[in-house]
């Protein structure tokens, strides 16, 4: 059964893109709208390209330069050169994701913006259409990229152990090129969002969107640059990593003195397992796309949750007999007994874990809630209280996700070992295809109402985008939930396949060079995460000097802000014809190009460094301390960066929130407060800071910690 | 040579104690000062003392509770019921400790106020007098109460193993009092602070330490409980952590096979060493005071960098000849080598460690340094980018002492095993005496200062305080230094003599009892962090909805308000005479006592919670998960810790050197900006911020981690 599977594997990888494709024609197929959206989606669509177009230059040399080393050291025994191939391969697969992500997200913004001129049910279908060709792009590169490569060395006559070696390089590359692409989007959208939001918005007074804000397309560009392509290259990595890890531990089984001879066709396809669990839920997951539909009076959230309902219930089904076929009824390795039904049960919990986490998060950063609720009433005192709040609540925000994932360790290695814990990771993200659409659909609504604002749509428009928007953020944080769980299980899975490559047997936190290598690992999130912080702010302050030299030394736009500040009261309409006349004038003077080019040149410029770190720092560590010393690193930096990306991503979004309350008006201490307030204006400081934490540093944990034990896992051979 | 030694060093203890009350004798002959001045100092006294009282109230019933506890499960082999004395008594130094320093700290502040009214060295001998008695209490009481107890059960017929054992308990006292001080005292000072700025400055426009403020007393009882007996319970458990920690893992020589009968004498003096040279720590500190003395037109920094660098230098070659006195040349264990050269070189790199950490935390948070700069600039933008670039360099300032540390470890124990871990952190410690008097100063000039500003004394009089008051920021710094290092250093010394007492050979981080742990673990610092934070925010609203309630309802406040509002752009002496006669009114209507109690209160309250999660996870974790479970705890604790503990501190330090940058005024991108304008409002909400960052949860993280092992150690034979 193995063999034949092997090349089954691939197919539906070439499946799901098939679908991407005939998805994608489709949103193509819709209307743009009128002349001024078209240019708008245009100059959008050109800043995004142009912004990874830099980037994939700058990792191309990184990628070869990296590729070469990988060659050379695979030269010696139990490798091959061919690492490098997957690792060129895996972060092809990543940009592509990333790519195509892009790619129809600008397409469908200002598709869905035009859609929603006529129908809400119009707009849903445009908007998920375009989330849809992300998440089964994504899905579909990494099944086939990994079901090929694995179908190819299979056939090069090593023994799988090397097989599997060879392979991990794949998710190197895919890792290497998200933790850049988190990195660098991140970046990007936060110096856009400062820069328009603190000279536009605070220092000229104009309202957000405005087209006389220069920074303003560049804004709409980073929600595309960082929130879907970020995002895109991001869940291809932990997609890929989580299947990765588990064929390694699958392999195990095949490594076990005595186990070789009888059981091998069970081996194989307990590393099979993963890639064939991954195939059918990009069949479950196509199929729930077509349940996502809405009436026009219809809650946009119900299809959308009825969508993921039924290709998880799907899932869960196809995953028991799945289970059951390909594995046998019970198995015993050295002195533990294994059972199919048992890998059955790992992958639930895995599930279930990644549940509850979301509902922690959802509790925690949700509009309303208890904790959020806290935030807002100690606004009332200002900004750093406001601020304090917040950081108590991220850290708070912590524990109960941690004693989650203990127990989903514990439990899932109750029920099938190692194995156990790295195949709940694959159950996490075996619905990653419908997850991420519906995830991708949030920001193509966020920019559907950006491009509504900025050209002058009628207000009915915009509220329809806004609903669409708002609908996804249950199902995102149940996505972050996801996301963080199976980033820490993956990384475990792939400290244990760590272990089992550079044969060590204990990584004893006794032996000091264990307990150094923990308090770097520990380090590493804190200083990466200051990298990034430190970055945003370099990159906004760019901005903010371009945007203030373009009000100041463009006559145009400066006559146009003292009109703005002369006629403040009134609304355009109202004003003297003369005024308007001058006004109109600077139509189209404001350089959205110039500030493209400063944000990507600064984002590009600042993802180096941060990124690096992640990648060198266990190359040094293995080869100066030894693979002992690489353990402790690798256990400081999971342990350590899921704390501070739970923290960090979590404090995020209850500011967040926190400002979003005030819009519809909150009781303080028995007093209504509305946007405008003095609460309201401290909760703006606290939504600021929240920004880097969980749009750029928090999310980018995720991918740093499964970088690290990757790189540890592929430089195992050779310590 | 063992047995004699161990009835010299209580000796050293005495001595200690001795010169304690001689000076305080000392202090108290001084001159207080006129009546107003008398009165507030009264004040402030039995603030502090009534604070005292109920704090130790509530934890008299904890530590009853846990006496029971320990004494029955003391029953056990192995162990002694004895167990519950060690800790009685240890809780009762630490308490006591904290009662001696605070004592002379209230007195000392007055009389430093008075003496600053003739001359500067006066006041620099008066204040640093009463910081020696703070700090020779500490190191005495220490030295004292191990001494006595290892000399009283050394006599008991028990092997060495079950004397250090019962032992440990003294050091459990210890922590787990210090930790309710540090957080009870964090939590109050911060609560008064808060209420006192917020409502007093910010609302009602008066001047800070101003007598119509009903917080402005328990303002200044805040920075005695908190910076006084916090620290003081804080350090005495470092202290004696470190010598415990050393002794367990000394004792480790008498447990290795075939080294019982030739060498057991000198295993009794690798036991003995860390107490040696604590109480001969205490002789070159009282010798390091006595040049603790400045002119007229001195510079007191000199004087206290003379005091500490004279006592440093004897310590070190006393160092020398006591370990080469005690120690063998060399000896065998197993198959490692030992010197007691190697010890001697453990103690060098420890101190080494201490000092380049203490240098490194200068550099990111001192005024006026590039970091510090940093802040100062990205205020210019507004308090959102100072908070951002805050954290940016708190995160950032964790990767250098990191370094440090694990390349202290690894050197350490490189040259004398696990021993010369523990022994390094006692090396780091060993000058406490003298160190912990120059800390003790800091607070005691600045209470000083608060005093003369109250009393309206001549503005000559605050300057002096002030001086005196800002040289002991390197030194303070330098302090930090060591406690962090010290701290970690214990906290892996009691690991390593946790696993011993448990004996577990090996904490495989690949076992997921151990993940599971060591996530917890990690957590722990996070959830602590946040109670102590939601702690101050829930203390500080009881304060600020006291101290509205009094300028809403005592009649004579709010005229004065009133009065003080009508008369904003006047001095005093220009008021109308009607004006300042109803002012007058308002004198001792502000009902101090009220906020006190208020703080009180509530700091009592808050502390519980955080305290008794230190006390009770291990003890949980332990029964529950097992051993090894507990050992993956105690890594994530200790690594995380000394992250956040970093993180924090050096966070909230750095903002509140940025803040004082305007006191003389900064230039940002060309322009000067003062007190008062724009930019310095931003770092005002910074430096808000990092208050429960650098003196509440940061500091107590500390002893958290400290405290986490010690219990582990003390329940280990249990498990």
């Amino acid at each position: 059964m193995g063999q034949s599977l092997i090349y089954l594997i691939p197919i539906f990888g070439i499946f799901a893109l098939l679908f991407t494709y005939w998805k994608s024609s489709w949103v193509s197929a819709q209307e743009v709208g009128n002349e001024k959206m078209a240019n708008i989606a245009k100059n959008i669509t050109e800043g995004a390209m142009a912004f990874l177009r830099a980037e994939y230059k700058v990792l191309a040399i990184f990628v070869i330069a990296v590729a070469i080393l990988l060659g050379i050291s695979g030269l010696s025994e139990g490798s091959s050169p061919l690492v490098a191939l997957s690792f060129v391969i895996g972060a092809l697969c990543s940009a592509l994701a990333g790519f195509i992500g892009m790619k129809v997200a600008t397409k469908a913004n200002v598709r869905t913006t035009n859609a929603a001129r006529s129908s809400l049910a119009k707009a849903l279908e445009v908007a998920f259409a375009g989330g849809s060709v992300m998440g089964m792009g994504v899905v579909g590169l990494g099944v086939l990229g990994l079901g090929t490569l694995f179908m190819v060395y299979s056939n090069m006559g090593w023994d799988l152990a090397k097989v599997i070696t060879v392979l991990t390089g794949f998710s190197f590359g895919a890792s290497s090129i998200a933790l850049f692409a988190r990195v660098g989007g991140g970046i990007y959208t936060k110096a856009a969002d400062v820069g328009a939001d603190l000279v536009g918005k605070v220092e000229a007074g104009i309202p957000e969107d405005h087209p006389l804000n220069p920074a303003t397309i560049a804004d709409n560009v980073g929600d595309n640059v960082g929130d879907v392509a970020g995002m895109g290259a991001d869940l291809f990595e932990s997609y890929v990593g989580a299947i990765i890890g588990t064929m390694v531990l699958g392999a195990v089984f095949l490594n076990i003195p005595g186990f070789e001879s009888s059981n091998e066709f069970m081996g194989l396809n307990a590393v099979l397992l993963p890639l064939v669990l991954s195939g059918v839920g990009i069949v479950t997951s196509i199929i729930g796309t077509f349940f996502v539909k809405v009436t026009e009076k219809g809650d946009p959230q119900k299809a959308l949750n009825r969508g993921e309902f039924i290709s998880a219930a799907l899932m869960l089904a196809a995953t028991f007999f799945i289970v059951a076929w390909m594995l046998p009824e019970s198995w015993t390795l050295g002195d533990t007994t294994f059972t199919s039904m048992g890998v059955f049960w790992a992958v639930i919990i895995g599930l279930v874990a990644g549940l509850l986490i979301g509902i922690v998060t959802e509790f925690y950063t949700g509009t309303g809630t208890k904790p959020v609720k806290s935030i807002v009433n100690q606004s009332l005192t200002g900004s750093a209280t406001n601020i304090i709040a917040g950081l108590g609540v991220g850290m708070q925000s912590t524990a109960i996700p941690i004693l989650i994932l203990a127990a989903g360790i514990i439990g899932a290695y109750y029920f099938a070992g190692l194995y156990g814990i790295a195949i709940a990771a694959v159950g996490m993200l075996s619905n990653t295809g419908i997850q991420l659409a519906v995830d991708a659909y949030g920001p193509i609504s966020d920019n559907a109402g950006g491009i509504a604002e900025m050209a002058e749509l009628p207000k009915d428009v915009r509220q329809k985008t806004d609903k669409l928007d708002a609908v996804g953020n249950t199902t995102a944080a149940i996505g972050k939930g996801f996301a963080i769980g199976s980033a820490a299980l993956t990384a475990l899975a792939l400290f244990a396949a760590f272990m089992t490559t550079s044969h060590v047997t204990s990584i004893n936190v006794a032996n000091p060079m264990v307990m150094a290598g923990l308090l770097i690992g520990a380090m590493l999130p804190f200083l990466f995460s200051s990298l990034a912080m430190n970055a945003v702010g370099r990159a906004a302050m760019d901005m903010i000097q371009e945007v203030r030299r373009q009000f100041d030394s463009i006559p145009e736009l400066k006559n146009a802000l003292a009109l703005m500040r002369k006629n403040e009261d009134k609304e355009m309409k109202d004003w003297s014809a003369a005024d308007r006349t001058e006004f109109e004038k600077a139509n189209g003077k404001a350089e959205y190009g110039k500030c493209v080019e400063i944000s990507t040149k600064a984002s590009i410029r600042e993802m180096v460094v941060p990124g690096l770190l992640a990648v060198i720092s266990p190359v040094l560590i293995g080869f100066l301390g030894g693979p002992e010393m690489l353990g402790g690193l690798l256990a400081g930096v999971t342990s350590c960066g899921v704390l501070m990306a739970i923290f960090q991503s979590n404090a995020g979004g209850a500011w967040d929130n926190a400002k979003k309350m005030f819009e519809e008006g909150v009781d303080i201490q028995g007093k209504k407060y509305y946007k405008g307030s003095e609460p309201h204006k401290a909760t703006v400081v606290g939504d600021t800071v929240g920004d880097p934490f969980k749009d750029t540093s928090g999310p980018s944990l995720n991918i740093l910690l499964k970088l690290i034990s990757v790189v540890a896992l592929v430089i195992a051979p050779y310590l």
